[in-house]
């Protein structure tokens, strides 16, 4: 048979944004968002997201520009996932956690044109542009109001106000479909302060595939009733946004959370289901008002390894855990722990032992590899060791301006993830190191060269690494290994090298341990061992409650992710 | 932001065959297929699928050819939905209730290099292939024996048995990756009988999509018990073989039955979810077999729309109804009738004036629409009838061999459905007429016209026009008008037609009523008004219990569907 051609009827772009329209008609009058004392319906969201995205192309917004946001989960934050893509421009999503430096750079490499700005973000982004040289093109600043939180009058550094936007929007608007499946849609950045910040860029095919994926994988009925406990600036909250709209579900938001509030949420809501990383699993457990669900909460996690002390009393709890490893670079979850009902009979040790592997790929990835340095599979023994590669619909286009780091990870047909595994001969994958430069605290990440780029700054150190070191509320803390310049007279004690972090990045990046040491072990070629940093920062201070080896003894059921 | 390429990590072509490589890993013991006293495992599924694919290739199978399956719903029917595609040829599924010569012009068509006969479809293809002109180039033929039927041996006319090949074939086989997404993987013929059939194909990307748009629509979830009371051939069991190896289920094969088997079937294996045309619904509700399911089964139905008394009878029963709109152009159903939770608190009359229409898209679709004779969207009133018209990704690439016919129905971005419907204010579709030509008579598609080219062919017929009878069982029946030549002397009875259709048509295509009229009603240019004969045909012979404008008034739940 010969080869037929697509045509115009069977090859319309992929894209999750007409999940919307199709909500609206599905689902017209039940809720869409929960805020608060705020109720909308998907009538009222695809109304809002399409006023928006008329005003912000009236703004002279098009196809390619990038649009910013720096907002937690509220419900603006919500319809930007649709009305930016609406316009044709690139969703990006700030994490609102960093420092005004980081997000300077992710502005100004983004070369964003319009910046939404939650209230309380508000100073932190104009002290952002604050750092933009002189003479260099400024975004225009939307401001969203929250009454909630605080009566806002925006100031002159605001061009309008995000319900002044939305009012001024033609309902009627026509949402612009992409050209190509292959056009950008989405730009997250997982490194910001560094010279090379890597913003990462899904496609709108990407962000469909990953969207069916996750729907498909975690089972996900219709019309769950969805707490937004994950970040919506992590990965795009997993595409979950596009993917409760693909069901009908009903999005909680919620601003700020502790176990109080999230327990609330759950018997006002009746809630269904949530993600999280493992920090979010601890305060639920931690908390005094853990009694157990009245009915059983789903929960989707993944982040770094958590005891599985933590699990199981969750699990006591009512929550059914499911655990994914994804990266930004995959748009979310792309591989989980598929359970086998046989290993129900087994004993707890062994059905530890098994949970703690990260799984096998879900429908939307093509393969899954661990591959060594040549590239060519390891042995499937769960032994060979080798770097974790994927290929498959939800893979990124690339990082953006960046074609070198492009290049170094997606290459001979794969994305090397820079996770290290073995495969088992059952063909499920365990992660056995992570990524090497990279720290997970509290379901962010670290990265260790950055927070060691600020470290050498410091006018009396001579060398420093920073290692992750298990802490058993944030999953990890960075800990920094410094040695001092001989010529130091003053010594700065470990309080001096914590305040000055706390002056140069953002707040979760800072060390919470410091270690002085005369030398850092070194290898022959003069590398840091950072593997010897690792095992004396287990022995250092309070005895830590897991590590990453000692999951595999404890069989801890926990993913590993890097968002 | 400037266009980021697709790369060889995200671009793998999108294919529904990787499902079967992972529920091999994930799923390996658990039953993939029940039948009779066999059952095999996921892995055994992969290994036979791999070894027949690799026995094909030895045969000389490459990529692009086509392999024919004359089969009911039995294993090798399933595996062969992997098994041909694994390959690179195209799977191309015969009706095994087609006569001979409409098998023959199919395998012509299709110019098959292989055909898989079952044992109960033997006499028939070997007939087919008798009406083969001479010096045209034969298929292979492999019989697939069945001891549950009868001891087979194969006959000089088979190369091989279906296990013989299997176990000829080599286990390590690595299956063959579409070089595109967009290469043929089935061929579907939706008619024969006439001189230009009509074969759909469906590219690898367009099963893939269609296989999750469906498993989100009907919120599979993992682990279905999954009955096949769907014919295979039908649409590829509207791409079932390949969803249930997505979330692991297990196939309950069957090769034919009646409502005690079923009913025996969903209590021995814990049946879960099921497919079919409205006639096994009837055949359900109908039997004495028919108590109260223990445990809820989910049942998909499309179909022509059945009454609403059956609808009543089968939900009585414990079956939880889902009904779909589709067409083997679209792979599957992908218009769906999303039920509203507020529709609950109607009275019944209008619950069943909103369950009468068939829907919204399913998630895989990027559009529906009606439109009107110069392509633009009647009027969402629920009154303005146009031509159903869709677009997105579960459409076919085209007609084989048949750029005319392809061209006629892919035009202006759309794939025009030839089916009469009007969308309603609230973008619910709503089918009114059926595609004039097609007949919907126990689930098969008969065509008007082919009945008619057979009746033109007897020697005492003037003018003969066939159209759809209402039949309690059937859903519909051909009924035949038919006005004599003036020359007749011996004027044929109604039986004496009857027996002539018998001799040159597959049986379900037979009319069951022939009305003899001296004249036929036509247009003032010629035409004959078919619309007077069906309003003719609902006053003849018994009350239909129900017929397609009925409907409306009654509230009949049904789907339509052409496959």
């Amino acid at each position: 048979m010969e080869q037929m051609k697509p045509n115009t009827a069977n090859s319309s772009p992929l894209t999750p944004l007409g999940f919307l329209d199709r909500a609206a008609t599905v689902y017209g009058d039940p809720p869409s968002i929960i805020y608060n004392q705020t109720t909308f319906t998907w009538s009222h969201t695809r109304r809002r997201c399409l006023q928006l995205a008329s005003a912000l192309s009236s703004l002279g917004i098009r196809p390619g520009h990038v649009v910013s946001v720096v907002a937690p989960n509220i419900p603006a934050m919500y319809e930007l996932h649709f009305a930016i893509p609406f316009t044709g421009a690139v969703l990006n999503n700030i994490n609102t956690r960093l420092d005004a430096r980081t997000v300077s750079v992710i502005l100004r490499h983004a070369n964003s044109t319009v910046v939404f700005v939650d209230c309380a973000s508000r100073d932190l982004v104009l002290q952002a542009l604050s750092l933009f040289p002189e003479n260099t093109q400024r975004p225009i600043l939307i401001l969203i109001t929250d009454d909630t939180v605080e009566k806002t009058s925006p100031s002159v550094d605001f061009m309008d106000t995000y319900e002044g936007l939305v009012s001024k929007g033609d309902p009627s608007f026509e949402w612009v479909q992409p050209n190509s499946e292959w056009d950008p849609m989405t730009l997250n950045y997982t490194s910001g302060t560094t010279s090379s910040p890597k913003g990462v860029v899904h496609s709108h095919r990407g962000a469909l595939i990953m969207t069916l994926s996750i729907l498909i994988d975690w089972a996900v009925p219709k019309n769950p009733i969805f707490l937004w406990t994950l970040p919506l600036f992590h990965a795009n909250g997993w595409s979950f946004p596009w993917g409760i709209a693909a069901v009908g579900g009903t999005n909680i938001c919620v601003r700020k959370f502790d176990a109080e509030i999230v327990y609330s949420l759950i018997k006002r809501h009746h809630v269904t289901h949530m993600c999280g990383a493992p920090v979010v699993l601890n305060m639920l457990t931690n908390s005094p008002e853990n009694k157990p669900l009245e009915k059983p909460v789903q929960i989707l996690a993944a982040g770094a390894p958590p005891p599985s002390a933590v699990l199981l009393r969750t699990e006591a709890l009512g929550f059914m855990v499911s655990h994914g490893y994804g990266l930004t670079e995959t748009g979310g979850l792309v591989v989980s722990c598929a359970w086998k009902e046989k290993w129900n009979r087994l004993p707890a040790t062994e059905r530890a032992r098994l949970k703690a592997r990260q799984g096998v790929r879900m429908v939307g990835m093509a393969e899954v590899d661990v591959v060594g340095p040549t590239g060519e599979s390891v042995k499937h023994d769960g032994v060979s060791i080798g770097e974790v590669v994927m290929k498959g619909g939800c893979v990124m286009l690339g990082y953006f301006k960046d074609p070198e780091g492009t290049a170094s990870c997606l290459k001979n047909g794969w994305f090397y993830t820079g996770d290290v595994g073995v495969m088992h001969e059952d063909g499920y994958l365990e992660i056995k190191d992570r990524s090497k430069d990279v720290i997970i605290s509290g379901g962010e990440n670290v990265s260790s060269v950055e927070v060691e780029s600020v470290l050498y700054n410091h006018p009396a150190v001579h060398e420093a690494a920073v290692v992750a070191r298990a802490d058993e509320y944030w999953g990890e803390t960075p800990c920094a290994f410094v040695s001092l310049k001989a010529c130091v007279k003053e010594k700065p004690t470990e309080k001096d090298i914590i305040e000055y972090c706390r002056e140069n990045m953002p707040r979760y990046m800072v060390p919470k341990t410091v270690v002085f040491k005369d030398e850092l072990p070194k290898t022959s070629t003069g590398k840091i061992q950072k593997f010897m940093l690792r095992q004396i920062c287990r022995g250092h201070g309070t005895t830590p409650l897991f590590s990453f080896t000692k999951t595999l003894q404890i069989g801890v059921n926990w993913w590993h992710v890097r968002f």
